[in-house]
């Protein structure tokens, strides 16, 4: 995901040699991470003239007079594609469309360990927006859903929008929402551990990249007391004339008390930090947050804020690595968002579907809620279940499902 | 494919009762015919973390930097995309591209089944030229190959030429070209058989689609003695006002007699009959044909002479159905095909390599040659990896191989 945020798991700190591990990486990684398996059997020519000619030509005329019938009768109703340009891939930023392609792989491995939803590597030789917009919806027949990936900021924000403005299948880009979901839902848990409400929140966001602009949305959406969110040069202010489309809505939506300056002046009395920069936040600076408050510091493999330093300063502690407690980790989200929009055949993905999506997963430890556990593990095997049952049920209240 | 021409089995006439049938195919068709499967373990945190992040950024890192590991390190070295408008689908015509994805799922599971290879369905909401060839070369860094599927002619030409001078993996449409080679293979061995060579051999083609417009050129690729194509206003001949440009072509480079007038003047003392028009040959007009000829009459489900006429005046026939024997079916083909190109990495399908697949086909009967029995069943294990060993070494022959 773009710069070095909250997907990732991150072990490196802790591997004695590194060159066996890479070694290990590469050996796992021969020849892909996946494989197409045909779900009928093809023994003899009957089977062959039922899966293909003469018999598949029933199943396309019916198709072909009922469109709907393509959800039953293929595996769109299963499966998405995975898109990238390979502009922002994971901390390694442009490395082109071919070398996505193994993280391109991994998320359709999780796509289909998780949610047991079919995925498809689709990595672009193209960076213009316009041009893939107009690639990915004319190959959008083939799937059910488009997960965009790894699209660089402020680029993923429009490709976005005008996908899904020319589709009626959920376009989603698991970089912005997934992150948002996650961070939703460990916030909820936060606040209700310590006896808060959203509304009695003020949050601040470091970086307006792809994840900064999701989490900052889904938080307005879901009432927080108030957000701002900053980047390089300080807090989103509707003063700022350096502002992008995207950021100048940011500035609009957000920051109620029009707070101007640095990261750090924001900071002072805040009660939640949400870190999806990359950057290093001085701990001077934390130590001004209010008391109680939580410090999400999601980027890999270098939290913003060294855990042991929250600790300090912070009742709840979260990051985006595997090896400390409240891994923010988007593989939470998107098997089972996917999974319910497919189940549904919803044909976008609502606001009301991302804050369901975040709610599930946060009452899934109502009975276990501890400060060093305030989201559930990626191999929680009720965390998709879960997820998908109640963006399904969102997808009808939101009028987006069409079964 | 287009028409209705060679790929299909055929068994409807067989078949007691047609409703029990089709609710045996509808009832294997749900849900569609395929998934995904990882071939990585995921079982814990440990597993995560090579297969995604942190350990994938070492892949991607070293693809970024030598691109064509992306061939060692994702599924690209053995994934094709089957790319469809869904203009000319079965014999059903241009039914779109949602209705043709069936068709597309069952070649992907015949990739699979018979070849090895992983195929994807790609199914395009557009059937302009450009724009079909525009989006294909945006995706292609994905897969290893194109099969071009069910495309009308004459578009379907123009596509692959411009594709092929855009990408530099191998582009096939197969309803051309696997078509022509399995044609190919059962003429060297109807020739064998009947102690002729095809210098020696003047054919007649019917039809002058995908299919006639392939098999016309790999037969004088091949050495045939003469070659005449028919479409539905006679002789193609270098006199006529109303060709296209590839029909227009294959006038000049064939016919070298300047024969003109209709097909069943062309049949008149011909060696061989070549059917994938779906007309009628009038039984008088097959009485014309030299002594000891060869009928392959291809079309589906109606042969366009019926194999009891033809014997009558043959010395062997070849049909496209699985209920008569020597079926012209192009899954003896494409399978082998791309699992040969993409083992050598070739950047296109020469002429060579497609008849080295002919000649390989045709070689293993060599001992068990019969009229009955010029061709291999698709389901003789052998088929496959023979055809592969030989495209792939005629790749390295022809200088497109990159392994």
């Amino acid at each position: 995901m773009e710069t070095q945020s909250a997907t990732s798991t991150q072990t490196s700190t802790q591997t004695p040699t590194p060159r066996r591990l890479a070694e290990h990486v590469f050996a796992l990684h021969h020849g892909g991470k996946m494989a197409i398996t045909p779900t009928v059997p093809l023994r003899g020519p009957e089977d062959l003239s039922l899966a293909y000619t003469p018999g598949v030509a029933e199943v396309c005329t019916a198709i072909a007079g009922q469109p709907d019938l393509v959800h039953d009768y293929t595996w769109v109703s299963h499966t998405v594609a995975v898109v990238t340009d390979g502009t922002a891939v994971l901390g390694l930023g442009d490395i082109g469309p071919q070398a996505s392609l193994p993280v391109m792989e991994g998320k359709a491995v999780l796509f289909k360990q998780f949610g047991d939803v079919d995925a498809v590597p689709i990595a672009l030789a193209t960076t213009d927006v316009d041009e893939i917009v107009q690639t990915v919806a004319r190959l959008a027949p083939s799937f059910g859903g488009i997960n965009l990936e790894d699209i660089s900021a402020p680029r993923c924000f429009e490709i976005e929008r005008k996908l899904q403005d020319r589709v009626d299948i959920p376009v989603f880009h698991d970089d912005q929402h997934g992150t948002a979901v996650v961070t939703l839902a460990a916030l909820r848990n936060a606040a209700r551990l310590t006896g808060r409400t959203l509304d009695d929140l003020r949050a601040v966001i470091s970086g307006a990249g792809a994840a900064g602009v999701a989490i900052a949305k889904i938080l307005v959406e879901a009432g927080i007391g108030d957000v701002v969110v900053t980047d390089r040069a300080g807090v989103l202010h509707s003063g700022r004339t350096d502002l992008t489309d995207v950021k100048r809505d940011i500035a609009v939506n957000t920051n109620r008390a029009g707070r101007t300056g640095a990261l750090e002046e924001a900071l002072a009395g805040a009660d939640v930090f949400i870190g999806v920069s990359g950057g290093t936040v001085p701990e001077a600076a934390v130590a001004t947050m209010a008391p109680g408050a939580f410090v999400f510091a999601m980027a890999n493999p270098t939290p913003e804020i060294h855990p042991e330093v929250a600790h300090k300063y912070a009742s709840v502690v979260a990051t985006g690595r595997s090896d400390y407690p409240n891994q923010i980790n988007n593989v939470l989200a998107f098997p089972g968002i996917f999974a319910g929009a497919l189940r549904v055949r919803a044909s976008r993905i609502t606001p009301g579907m991302k804050i369901a999506a975040a709610d599930a997963l946060a009452s899934l430890i109502a009975e276990e809620l501890r400060p060093d556990h305030i989201i559930p593990s990626p191999f929680d095997p009720r965390v998709a279940p879960a997820v998908a049952n109640a963006v399904a049920e969102a997808a009808r209240r939101d009028g987006v499902a069409r079964v």
